[in-house]
This record gives structure tokens, sequence and C-alpha cells, in this order.
């Protein structure tokens, strides 16, 4: 069956929010999820928004979704940070993820920013292959750095 | 001498780039530069900036800086991403970054985000460390994945 890319609105946040939980409970931690409907209202679609969504549509049901926002490089300006592209899982091997890929691809080229730029678990060799595949570069020098919000309070506390 | 630490405002992007400039040659990549003053300018200082920054100032010399943005987790919603973080080759040692690293956490812990983030490369172990001692987590298992300009364009067209 055929599906469609386009753009999220409103009405499909409550299943990309569920799209969202289901990859963080595959993930083994569906309590990790602690962003609400509201959340993703009030932040993907006030005046200057915080994300933009693609979706793929399959009869009426959102089936997949990438998620996206402007970063900006010290050393070449704009870049588009591709933060989630999740496919349904009974709807996988269907070329919805790289359609919802190359869609974001393609805002990227129009918007003429610098790079595009996610990140990949090491072990996900099926994902690495794929974007090595289409000219991505994988870094393997690089760690990711957080300070969540804990920390971030016993941090200013101290 | 002493120093402070205050937001980067428009006469200050001149400096600012010079320490962007004096990073990527000190890691032996000077021509990876390609943003440029106006760059800075237009994109850090219109109606909808892309990023912000803070800067130390010490006797009218910018000394150091830190460019920061919002990005978005799809698990945890607004968080902050420290790009770069930089102090004048010949002013380390005096807690300038320590201070502007301070700085960052504090407006962080203000707009009640829910994370700051960041990279960092695996063999720099003097900021690994640095960054573990004020409670911030190192992933180690996550890689970083790039579409360059180049290879957008080569995708696209293909």
């Amino acid at each position: 069956m055929s599906f469609i890319v386009r753009k999220g609105k409103i009405p499909d946040m409550p299943q990309v929010l569920n799209l969202i939980k289901e990859l963080a409970a595959f993930e083994k931690e569906p309590d990790a999820v602690i962003v609400t409907e509201k959340d993703l209202l009030r932040d993907g679609f006030k005046k200057n928004p915080l994300f933009k969504t693609y979706v793929a549509e399959q009869d009426g049901e959102i089936v997949g979704m990438a998620l996206i926002y402007p970063r900006y490089s010290t050393w070449k300006g704009m870049t588009i940070h591709l933060e989630d592209l999740i496919v349904k899982k009974d709807k996988r091997g269907l070329g919805i993820g790289k359609a919802l890929y190359s869609r974001v691809m393609q805002y990227a080229y129009k918007k003429k920013v610098k790079r595009v730029e996610w990140v990949v678990l090491d072990w996900n060799i099926t994902a690495v292959d794929f974007y090595k595949s289409t000219g991505a570069t994988i870094l393997t020098d690089w760690h990711l750095a957080q300070m969540d919000e804990k920390a971030l309070q016993a941090y200013i506390n101290k």
C-alpha cells in the first residue's frame, strides 16, 4: 500500500507522540519520554517553533515521522539537525524511512544549509551502512556530553 | 588581571570570529572556517537569531566566547546546545573557560531546559575530566553523522 510524505500538522501530534513512545519502548526506555502532546503542540507550532516535522501517512494513519531543527556551526554556518526518524514497527521495509530521509535532505538542500547532522548508535550497523550509502560521513572521534536537569540543578546550587 | 563575562554584542563579532579561526588553526584546519563576519552578524542578530553568544572581556579585549542555541529532544523537550567554548590561547588557566561554562549553565537553568548538550573529542581528556567533575555525562555509544553541502548536492542530484 502506498504512502505520502508531507509536513506534520497539529492534528498529527498525538500519533507522532505515539511513534516517539513506541521507539522508546523498543529501546527499553519507555519511561524516558516525558514530552507530552501539549509540549509538542506548544513547541512545534508557536510563532518561532523549536522544530518542524515531516510525517508519512498511509490510509489516514501516521506511520512514520522525521523531526528536524536548525543548528549553527561556528565553522560553516547554519545546519539542519535530524533529531529523530521513526517508522512504525510493522511498516518497516516499505521505503518509508528512506522517503522521510530524502524529504529532509531536499528541505536542507532548498534551504542551502551547510550540513545536515544527526547521531546514530554505534551498534546500529544497518543504519550506519544506509547513511554511508547516501554519502554521509560517520565521525567516531567525538563523544556526546550531556548535563541533565538534575545535574544542572546540582551544579548551579554548588 | 580580572575579566567579565557578558552577552555577546554586534561589535564583538569580529573578535569572536578571530577566536573561531584561532581554534581552527590550532586544530590544524585553518581553511575549514567559511563563516564570515557578515554571516555571524546576520545569523546571530536577526529577529529570530540562530544562536546567542557569551563573551569574556578583559581590558576591552574579547578573550573567550561561548556560542549556544536551542535544540529539541523528542523524549525530553527543549535543550540547549553548547556549540563552542573558546578561550584565547595565551589566556588559558585563568578560569575564563569555567566562567563561560558556568554562565551557559546558569542560562540553561533559568530557561528551565531539560538538558545542556555538547560534543567533545575523545582524546581531549582534560576537557572530559572537567565536564565529568561538573556532573556531566559522556556518552560513548553514539556517533555523529554528517552530510556536508557537497554530499547533499550529490545525493539530491542522484
